[in-house]
């Protein structure tokens, strides 16, 4: 678990009281902040920064690469040899920028080479995690998704989770709207498939209720976003990402891998365009979704894999039912009988 | 935060793999076994006793007190100088006294010189804690209650937590009705509190909620107790522990801690003694315990403080008016224009 979490209307500006006692002579804080608050001055300015420390626009177009990973790793490595903590702030993406770049800081290799469970060896880097959108989970989890040559897959290891968060509702308000929406979806559908899923215990369960019961107040019960609204969805994030700890996702997430891998269809929004068509499988979820969706009139996308080749369905189909565990979770130890190549190319026709 | 958490119907039987990389050449596991199970051969066998490890039977016929803390820790250095862990294993208080004792083996003098905030200044030895019964939240909390020669006070620090926690619901299936009652309403009794004081944020309220509705779910909502109990109050007591980082107790607790000086009254009936008297501050909350109360037909003691010399009254009301943060959160700023002496008075002559 995650050993220090600070929760709080404006509790970003303890930063620096927190960061002070981690600084080791010499060796810079990095800060990696998403790229989408480049031009923030006034953030930027509430940003610690002491001595040689630096603060990178970190870019997340895409979601993490292992091939970006190494890059900058590379770079804090050649320049400074070691770094006092790599701090992440952001989306779902530079969280786990953060964690993969904190692990490289201290292990060998390429960052290809840690994709899957327990493969890193070394304890990483000190690392911070300060959301600026909710819903990921990414703050509190064992993994890190990283996309390399051969896969989208996670380092999911016990050096992978934050040392230090920072939940300052503040920070998510300025969100846009739609992407708070995709984002906060993540949290739902991964609440409804862990608790309808066959993995599940009184652990997970008991988070991925409140996570989901919050997720509805806020998108579904509340007339209007406030600041109230902003606590919970962190709150809902938080919760959702803990439950995960005994749980698995399920369908949705596992076909939005696919689209992930050949369309480069972000997380949150791939979610939403996949779970807007899982009626047989989550029908009481998708039920609660579609109203969600109108309430807050969002755009969910449609025919985004209209024109592609057999081929790219092909590729999209592998990915996806690679994904054995998501799978079984979601359809039980027969799923392979359930869920046939035909049946996810039907699916992934609809999207 | 506690770093790691195994939850799940036997997983106690994973103790000795868990346990395996923590060990250092000499030194010893030192096993506090609540001695409420010291003729159980059964639970005994299963304890993963290797090379020079001890288990001892630990007494908590009275809460965990500094000097037996200061007797368990110079026994243990006088013996190996140094251990590889202390792991508790039982109710509330052989948690607080595993994580007191652990604290002791790292840190000079005696441990009444560490009860109060931060004062604490190494490291504690590598510590677990295996619940054997469910409500406080000694398991995730960040203190670890002891009686000293002065006041009963915690030792409240960063280094209080554990590094791991074992949750095994099926280790509180035989817990006496009554027991289990009055330590699963410690629970309820903080959640109340805190959710009706002043200090709560939504980190506190999220985690708050979660744990009186499993408390309510297994205490009033369903008609016998089963497998599903044992583990919905295990979550319950877990979520009521994370729910107190971010608030505080109230009423109850502040007014318990006076029975607990002078009676030796233990945490869980006394709050239940206490908040059976508590309608004025707690409608609500009060009304639901009542319920519980009669559905599991448990006794609440009545007329304990009968005969007590006004000497003896005004000791514990020097006690509980000492709980300045508690009276704070319950009352406001202005508790001490609420809650005078003849107040508290007439409030203990109740009980």
């Amino acid at each position: 678990m995650v050993d220090y979490v600070v929760f709080g209307r404006g509790c970003f500006d303890q930063l620096d009281e927190i960061l002070a006692p981690r600084r080791k002579d010499g060796a810079p804080m990095v800060f990696l902040l998403d790229h989408y608050f480049q031009n923030d001055t006034a953030l930027k300015s509430r940003i610690p920064i002491r001595g040689n420390d630096i603060l990178v626009d970190a870019d997340v177009t895409h979601e993490p690469k292992t091939t970006y990973i190494d890059e900058l790793a590379n770079m804090l490595k050649g320049k400074f040899g070691q770094v006092s903590g790599v701090i992440g702030i952001g989306g779902g993406s530079a969280m786990d920028l953060a964690k993969a770049v904190s692990i490289m800081m201290t292990n060998p290799g390429n960052a290809h080479d840690y994709q899957g469970w327990d493969l890193v060896k070394n304890p990483a880097a000190y690392k911070a995690g300060i959301p600026t959108l909710s819903g990921t989970g990414a703050e509190v989890s064992r993994t890190t998704v990283l996309t390399g040559p051969t896969r989208k897959l996670g380092m999911n290891s016990d050096f992978t989770p934050f040392d230090q968060v920072v939940l300052d509702p503040a920070l998510i308000k300025g969100a846009p709207v739609n992407q708070r929406f995709y984002t906060g979806m993540d949290c739902f559908i991964h609440c409804v498939e862990s608790l309808q899923g066959t993995f599940i215990n009184q652990f997970s369960r008991s988070y991925g209720e409140k996570a989901q019961d919050l997720c509805e107040e806020v998108f579904l019960h509340k007339d209007n976003w406030d600041d109230d609204s902003d606590e919970k969805l962190m709150m809902a994030s938080f919760a959702g990402g803990m439950s995960i700890a005994y749980s698995q996702v399920g369908v949705a997430h596992a076909v939005s891998y696919g689209l992930s891998y050949l369309l480069g269809t972000k997380h949150g929004i791939g979610n939403c365009i996949v779970f807007n068509h899982l009626q047989d499988y989550y029908p009481e979820g998708v039920k609660i979704f579609h109203k969600m969706v109108e309430k807050n009139n969002i755009h969910i996308p449609e025919g985004i894999t209209k024109g592609l080749s057999d081929e790219q369905f092909d590729k999209m189909i592998d990915v996806s039912l690679g994904m054995a565990p998501l799978w079984e979770n979601a359809l039980g130890a027969d799923w392979k009988s359930i869920m046939t190549r035909e049946k996810l190319r039907a699916l992934y026709e609809k999207l």
